[in-house]
């Protein structure tokens, strides 16, 4: 900001070479006091103020300046060049002797805890007492007697438990500032933090040494805070607060009214001129929206910090697409200015200004906000919905039997999980507000009664929940509709213009496939079979797995042979043109029974009541059949269709059908069938056998071209993905379960039990269910892409799976040559837009 | 053979390169049968006989001769060269109208059958027919009018399928057969068997034309069978079978009884005598027992057959000693000898030859037998066992909680699972005998009766188990008990100075340790601490993970670690000087507790009995706490010791106590501890913090070094191997859990649901829990060994688990540099000595 003559307060910055020579050697280079002292001279002679002495007194502040912001290093130390001479200067200078001991007793507080490292609470103590005796709230509100107390008490403690190590000397103390400042490169926390952080150790700090100024010498001083656009809806109008006598805290803290920046005119013209035509410079130099710090002393203005805005995803997309029509940037860097992840919350209702205090609040799992009648199981939220009522379905956790209370529901809220339960993964994949792991809840689903605290909830109360933040109200609250906003077309055009992957969408509904459509999906990546196997149907399920009756097995499987033909039909409508992927049933075939705990625990119910349980009892032996130990690891997928074939080929079967249905009404069907689990070729090659057979018969001596592909989601698949290849006419990365059993980890049990404590306490960096695990995960999609392709170069390579929408794991994939990924249909617009920006990286 | 001078029937062999041009030209070579005829011509001379014609007919075989043995081809059609006027002629040569009519029916047969693809089922009809008629159980009993109406009417049969296509020319018969045996190499079998077993599909087959010779030509012929050492014992005696007037599949059917070789010497003096020599001959030339086939063809010796001959374990082991003492071979070539897995059954007892016959069936399991009262429960069987009982547990299946009772058991028998079920994993881990899978057997282990058809066992009653064979006998048998065998110490000792890779062994116990070191174990390298939290100790365990009473959970932990301590103190013992990786604890909590399922049915029965159930409710609650559905993928190992570190500290401390005794009583402790489960460094890294903490506070002063390194055994940790080397001292590649997640299959359930039909369908090779999945978990353990050598150089590897006794997967690991592989102590022999072929092969 100096190169671009603004007015910065003056000052002088010791480079980080020191820093890396103080590391070496255990002591700064030769000569460095000599040129800190000339420097300050320097500093003198131009703002005409003497560090250490009147007349008009130099105060000075340090602040570290690393390459990277590091948390764990301090940053500050401030009011340095303060002695009991220099106050008495600083007091008549100023003439406000409160503004001069609040600054004495200040510096005394910072070095003492800072430089000499005594604990700050013993500071606090002081002043709280001060304030006690004063009866007043805050350190402002004591006397200037009470702020040379506290002064005098502070340089006691300092020197009881530090003796004779704060300095009187100005210079003394900015050369302890300075060591202090360069040497905490090297403590600890910073050297957790970096490790952590990938930032080498060997890169050093810099010490920047600044004259303070101060907001608060009089009527003519003043501080403020101002953005060069609204930075909530991006739009080009003045935007700024600015508190006269005051110190950049008092502004954030909102204690006073401020006052905006047309009247800052009033008070200030030139001062105000002077901002406004920094702001443009500002805006003008970074080619983005600036937030800007600034201080007026004594009617001078200072910029004490430019830095870019955070910004609503309202306005991030304003901005970008009305900056490049500006000129300002072009369109590949307006691509690069909105966060992916941030477009799903354009399209869902949020908490208006006027919301109250909620009421209890646990994780923001998935964003958006709703409202709606409190129901506490599935099919009594479906019964409602289809009355035309907004329901929320609370629950301690769902499972996939909820998922058709999910698909009606307005809202989801659970007592347990977190970011990655089921009920976050299929509301965020649903688009539905979601609130997760509300720990203060306990949800009694039998007596029907939710209760945190004093707070009782019943079904049919009416509650809002703001997946967004993880509130929840117990009580309507005014919810935003959003608004369409034509900028996001207009960004979302020009990073299609960009990228070359492309994006798909996970979807199991009609439904689901015309929002995915609507969201841009150049088809569907990932259509689950196993939710179309739920609700009604289950019996029927049953029925084909309980049956030891051939003939009633193939009635089973005749019916639900032509519900899937529907199934399919709808889903290669929606999507008429593009292709549907259409995945095999995966899930171990005992997640469509009964609990044996649950049937052991209704035979107690029903002795009590003196009923009969023969039925139980029956069912309990045929359920156990199917029992497992470990279900993720057992019999699933690939293996439950070469055991069971008629499955598979009851589901190939009805694909072919819908796909003829289709062509038949003159529609464009794109199919394409996974085989998912596949963990040797061989499993691939016999069952691809039986899918063709199945397709050949169905498509009666019609020429229909069905690829067949499948699921890379175990390692061992992807260690021999050069021998799947050469059967496969795909892959797609199920990286949900490929994570699963590389960390030997399951998702489900892993969240309640350990994993967040994992990610609190920084044991693994980032949740690998969110984002790509590049060196352990992302090794194995890497050879099977690099081996895969060798092996078939017509190999068409996706990825499904919640990753699919994570942006680091979509710049991972496209370094890797992926066709597509494919997501949940919120995330598809993020997508496309990480797409591009992955291509911008490269 | 031929080359030996060996007196072999004559013949000529038509060369792969021929069946090579048939595949790419789709025809034989042009001048091909010129050239058989040529060669017959010179057979013709050379005999004396003529084929196709008399006055001595030669009758000629044609067998296929590829380079390996492929069971999926034809293989022989013999007696070409006959027809209405030959078998006239043979009737007269051989003075034996009954011969020749049945050589030329068999010929008819085969040719019709082989050739033309007819079923042997027609031609097998009309001979059952004419036994039935006859009232006679054998062919050889029927008439030669018989043979003679079968010739005709097999003669009937082909021409109805086949017009005109069973040739009556001697060398049109001949050529059809050539033509069939080199077509056959491309027929589906072939092709399937091939790409099973890796056999390149361009190497084509030979087809080996031969002239047949008889050994039921009158009493001056027979055929017999004989070793050039006792195959049982591997002692150098006579041992050999001979048949007068007799095929070759009568000595193996045993119809009529043989005579031995000093037999024949007065029969046949010349020919035995040539025999004898012959047997040295080929003894000399192959270097091996060798198992000759031969017939005697109106006094006239003709080897038709020589193999190495198959052995006994204890005959290896002798044969390999004594042939390199005769300086047949050299100890490298002895060390070979003998199958490393084949050791184990020289240390256990055996059905006697006396025995009767078994009463059922199951998978053999754990090889020896074993004889004892049946109990149905752990505890019983310890009971017993102690009251100096010899039992045999017999369950459903085991579980870790029947660990005590199989350990005081002689035997184990399951009516579920296979070859890697849980009762047959420990049973081969602890040495004992087990079936295993007996499926017709229900053990109904409440009322204490297993039963299978009509036969009853009740606790009690005497059974005999033979887990080499998989039989079960409702009786006691006469056992054999092993005898020490000095050859047996003698090739170990040269596989020791031969191998480079050390073999330690996996042992729990003080006794299995011992027993470990008795076979040549260079100390532990997996001491699983779980099964110390068993039997009498699972009270205090539960008290541990249940208790939320602080002090009463300290109470217990003190408790549990003076027991550990003993543990430990007694495997340091019997190891002395030797290493001892202690691994703490792996399985998740709830394995040590109740299960749900069983304390709902146990309400059940109480309700019934109108008794409280409040304790079982309580309990329940308890337990939901640690539920996970996929504990395999939950909260164990390292993660277990994160989150509840007092479980990891108090065995650390323990296992530093036991080494400090064990010092303080002069002996010379080697200590390592292992940490479970690792999926990412920062794992390891802050458990090695917390070991350490208690290394260093137990220590108390004295310098104490204890290598501290981890399990590889998720597939993460071998794709992270260079980070985690970084803070190990070693790896131990837990193969099986490995395998598992590579997989994504848990063994255990597998085994029940689909990996037996896997392997019966050849869709998997082999059990990749046997056997090291080279193209997956393999590479794993490769890059594994790569990379963590490459971050630390001193790193040691080891593997244990059931792989480490596996010399296939001992074989491949000695190429990756391993230090050392760790087995259960029975297989530590053979490991030995695989080691050491491992290193002869590379």
């Amino acid at each position: 900001m100096t190169d671009l003559g603004l007015p910065v307060p003056p000052g002088f910055t010791i480079t980080t070479e020191v820093c890396r020579h103080a590391i070496a050697h255990g002591e700064v280079p030769d000569g460095l006091w000599d040129e800190v002292d000339q420097a300050i001279d320097r500093l003198e002679s131009a703002t005409g103020r003497s560090f250490g002495s009147g007349p008009v007194p130099m105060l000075l502040s340090v602040r570290s300046g690393a390459k990277f912001s590091m948390p764990g290093m301090m940053d500050s130390i401030l009011n340095l060049g303060i002695n009991d001479e220099v106050v008495q200067t600083l007091a008549e200078w100023s003439e406000d002797p409160h503004f001069a001991w609040d600054a004495y007793r200040r510096f005394v507080q910072m070095y003492g805890n800072v430089v000499l490292g005594i604990d700050d609470h013993r500071f606090q103590e002081v002043l709280t007492n001060l304030r006690a005796k004063r009866g007043v709230a805050d350190d402002s509100e004591l006397t200037t007697d009470d702020l040379e107390r506290a002064t005098r008490m502070f340089q006691k403690i300092v020197e009881e438990a530090r003796p004779g190590e704060l300095p009187t000397d100005a210079r003394a103390q900015l050369r302890g500032a300075v060591e202090a400042v360069i040497s905490s490169w090297g403590n600890q926390r910073a050297i957790e933090y970096r490790r952590i952080s990938g930032i080498p150790d060997d890169l050093g700090t810099a010490a920047n040494v600044q004259m303070m100024v101060f907001g608060d010498l009089g009527n003519d001083s003043g501080t403020g805070v101002c953005f060069t656009r609204d930075p909530a809806t991006g739009r080009k109008v003045s935007y700024g607060d600015y508190l006269p006598r005051a110190q950049g805290e008092d502004v954030v803290a909102g204690i006073r009214n401020t006052i905006g920046l047309d009247d800052l005119a009033d008070l200030h013209p030139e001062c105000h001129s002077q901002l406004i035509a920094t702001m443009d410079r500002l805006e003008n130099h970074y080619r983005d929206m600036m937030d800007i710090e600034f201080t007026i002393e004594k009617d001078i203005l200072y910029i004490l910090q430019a830095r870019i805005g955070k910004r609503t995803a309202e306005a991030a997309v304003r901005l970008a697409v009305t900056m490049a029509g500006e000129g300002l940037i072009d369109r590949k860097t307006a691509v690069t200015r909105v966060e992916p992840a941030s477009l799903e919350q354009l399209h869902r209702p949020s908490i208006g200004p006027s919301a109250p205090k909620p009421a209890l609040s646990g994780v923001a799992a998935s964003p958006g906000a709703a409202a709606g009648k409190v129901v506490f199981d599935a099919d009594t939220a479906v019964e409602l919905a289809k009355a035309g009522e907004e329901v929320i379905l609370v629950r301690p956790e769902t499972t996939p039997d909820d998922i058709h209370g999910m698909a009606a529901a307005a809202g989801i809220l659970t007592s347990q999980g977190g970011k990655t339960s089921h009920a976050a993964v299929v509301a965020r994949g649903m688009g539905k507000p979601a609130v997760t792991g509300a720990a203060s809840l306990i949800v009694d689903v039998s007596t029907g009664v939710a209760s945190a605290g004093d707070i009782d909830i019943s079904g049919g109360d009416l509650i809002t929940i703001d997946g967004t933040t993880g509130n929840v109200y117990v009580e309507p609250v005014e919810l935003i509709e959003p608004e369409s906003l034509p900028e996001l077309e207009q960004i979302l055009e020009w990073a299609d213009a960009i990228r070359t992957m492309g994006v798909r969408a996970n979807a199991d509904t009609p439904a689901d496939a015309a929002l995915a459509r609507e969201r841009g999906a150049a088809g569907i990546g990932l259509a689950r079979t196993e939710h179309m196997f739920m609700g009604e149907r289950l019996e029927v399920v049953r029925s084909i797995i309980l049956s030891n009756d051939g003939p009633r097995r193939q009635e089973a499987l005749e019916q639900l042979e032509q519900l899937q033909v529907s199934d399919f039909e709808g889903l290669l409508e929606a999507m008429d043109g593009l292709p549907v992927v259409v995945r095999l049933l995966d899930p171990p075939l005992h997640e469509f029974l009964p609990s044996r705990l649950e049937l052991e625990q209704e035979t107690v119910r029903r002795v009590r009541a003196g009923r009969g349980t023969d039925d139980l009892r029956e069912m309990s032996e045929q359920v156990a059949r199917w029992e497992e130990d470990n279900p993720m690891l057992g019999l699933r997928g690939v293996r439950l269709g070469l055991m069971l074939d008629q499955l598979y080929r009851m589901q190939a079967r009805a694909a072919v059908s819908a796909y003829k249905r289709r062509l038949a009404d003159g529609g464009n069907p794109v199919l394409e069938i996974m085989i998912p689990l596949v963990a040797a070729v061989e499993e691939l090659r016999r069952m691809r056998l039986v899918i063709e057979e199945e397709i050949d018969r169905a498509s009666e001596n019609d020429d229909i071209s069905i690829p067949v592909g499948t699921m890379i989601e175990l390692p061992r698949a992807a260690l021999t993905a050069g021998h799947i290849a050469a059967v496969a006419d795909f892959f797609s990365f199920g990286t949900n379960d490929l994570t699963q059993m590389t960390y030997g980890l399951s998702r489900d049990d892993a969240e309640g039990l350990f994993l967040r404590d994992y990610l609190e306490q920084g044991i693994l960096e980032s949740d690998p269910f969110q984002t790509l695990d590049v060196g352990g995960v992302g090794r194995l999609v890497k050879l099977a892409c690099e081996e895969g392709r060798e092996a078939n170069p017509d190999l068409t390579l996706g990825l499904c799976g919640e990753h699919g929408g994570d942006p680091a794991t979509i710049a991972y994939v496209r370094k890797l040559g992926l066709d597509y990924v494919s997501c949940s249909p919120p995330r598809v617009e993020g997508a496309r837009l990480a797409a591009a920006q992955a291509e911008l990286s490269t």
